[in-house]
């Protein structure tokens, strides 16, 4: 079950409950940038990523794989420090490194994580749950990774201001939000849910297509990244497109909204209530407010953040993460 | 369990049965070369690799993941062949390609499979499990493998013999032994077991290591590739030290010995007793046949075979397969 969505879900014979099974590589100047991330932020992202896309499904992190494939020129210690921040992180979520392999490459960093995870009570949430009528949530705030990557890219490093520290440090380490996913799933709230690697934009027409529906959004209602206007940025188009957030898109049936949000632990992230899917399979409305006039939103999708270069030096994330599992 | 095996074993809550998970990356100019393997050769090797790894725990493969990182200048039809040659190799072992990624990568092609299988009748082989006495079989023929990158070392890439074409064939496309490993398993006859992917010199080493034995191997018993005489190589130095042959070593409680070789399905590649387990710990002692004069079999590993080169591009296969897990 859930080929195609964020992860594989099977059930072993005899077993109490369902298990997740996905992958996710990152390569050097492609996902991501040595002189942008350190070894410990990489050991975490290439987790975090992996982390997310079990979060997507309510499924709680149990084991995972880590192969690092290195150039001449990195240090054992750099060496060293990736695999600590990765086992930093994964402490955090209880997830355990059973395995891979590290070996040499010839030109850059390659890593590849797999994880597997665990549902709870047999409870698994899929792209394709939603229905007309249930009420979208995203957690967190949108943009603020792609606030990060603008700063990088203009050569800010570390940042000056606590804003710009904050977009550098979700764009280096996001927080996977599986304690949300798990929570949201473990309590039948979230009918259908995605996270958020490729931007709003991009993840809503996912979830909309494999639901069968399509989607008002309400453009006020967006938990945009307000600072990063300080940079030129404009916060309400890094919402809508800018990737790797991390957080979690999902959809809740009507008659549960007010109970969920009477009972949302406070100590959980932010959820905001951002539209509203529709009956009109894969049309996506953009409106100020609910009721307000309607707009069609743009796909304009991941290319719009590609960088118009020759060198590949300069990309960094120039393709959808989640490309593959569509177009297969 | 297993951890630091050809793969690590776990078992869901409740399930009828063990599960394990495993993973391998192949890198090219590390760990193959573009002119020297077509693309369906390596969708069938990379898999392969993986599910060598399930066979050497007696393990039936289940599910796989595979990603796949592609430079600018690789054709669409070398991806499709790709991903045709690995699901040949996939149908035939019932194994269910589950998820991936396809990325762009600057430089090299990277593939990374992951692979979940699960066991028979809660059958699991460990590299462990070998006492003193235990007779040591291999499956198939030792230094195949090498005997092709031999050939493809000094250019010969279509091969104009058989046994040429054999040679090639075996390194390019090799047979993981899974089928045999599971029946070893699940008829209570392999004790230990590991695949040999970097050569029986170095993964016996593992073995004895891991069951806290020896070992003394038959030189005139073992099961050598003959013809790549030649062209040059020393047969029993490439059944000694050449890598990826992916046959599987395995011991065999002395009781059981006879049981096995009259019940050996005759369909199933042929298996040859090379040794036995001794009781001095980590001591592997070489004679011409059992009971003749003893001498030490020179740790060569995987060194002896390495390419003394500067380019990257003149080597393939400068590490052993199974570093990592052996190092953390």
């Amino acid at each position: 079950m859930g080929i195609g969505d964020d992860a594989a879900v099977f059930h072993p014979a005899g077993a109490r409950e369902y298990w997740a099974f996905s992958t996710d590589m990152l390569l050097e100047d492609v996902d991501f940038r040595k002189e942008w991330s350190g070894p410990r932020q990489l050991g975490h992202k290439a987790l975090a990523v992996n982390l997310s896309d079990l979060a997507a499904m309510g499924v709680r992190p149990r084991f995972h794989t880590v192969s690092l494939g290195i150039p001449e020129g990195i240090s054992q210690r750099w060496i060293k420090d990736f695999y600590q921040g990765m086992a930093n992180l994964a402490e955090r979520h209880r997830v355990i490194l059973v395995g891979g392999d590290l070996s040499h490459s010839t030109h850059s960093i390659h890593i590849s994580v797999a994880i597997l995870g665990e549902s709870n009570h047999r409870k698994v949430v899929y792209r394709s749950g939603g229905n007309p009528g249930d009420f979208l949530y995203v957690t967190g705030i949108l943009g603020r990774s792609a606030s990060g990557l603008s700063l990088l890219r203009r050569g800010v490093v570390e940042g000056d201001s606590p804003a710009e520290r904050e977009a550098l440090a979700w764009h280096r380490t996001p927080e996977p939000r599986c304690e949300v996913g798990s929570w949201l799933a473990a309590h039948g709230f979230a009918r259908a849910m995605i996270d958020l690697s490729d931007g709003l934009s991009m993840d809503l027409r996912r979830l909309v297509r494999e639901s069968g529906t399509g989607a008002e959004i309400y453009s006020s209602a967006l938990p945009v990244f307000e600072h990063s206007r300080a940079w030129g940025c404009d916060p309400l188009e890094l919402g809508f497109y800018g990737g790797e957030d991390y957080e979690l898109l999902f959809s809740v049936p009507p008659e549960r909204v007010s109970t969920l949000e009477r009972h949302y632990p406070q100590k959980y992230p932010r959820i905001s209530r951002i539209g509203r899917l529709i009956r009109k399979p894969g049309l996506i409305v953009l409106m100020e407010q609910p009721g307000a006039r309607r707009g069609r939103l743009p796909d304009l999708g991941f290319d719009h953040f590609r960088i118009p270069s020759t060198s590949p030096k300069a990309a960094t994330r120039t393709q959808p993460r989640k490309k593959h599992r569509e177009s297969r």
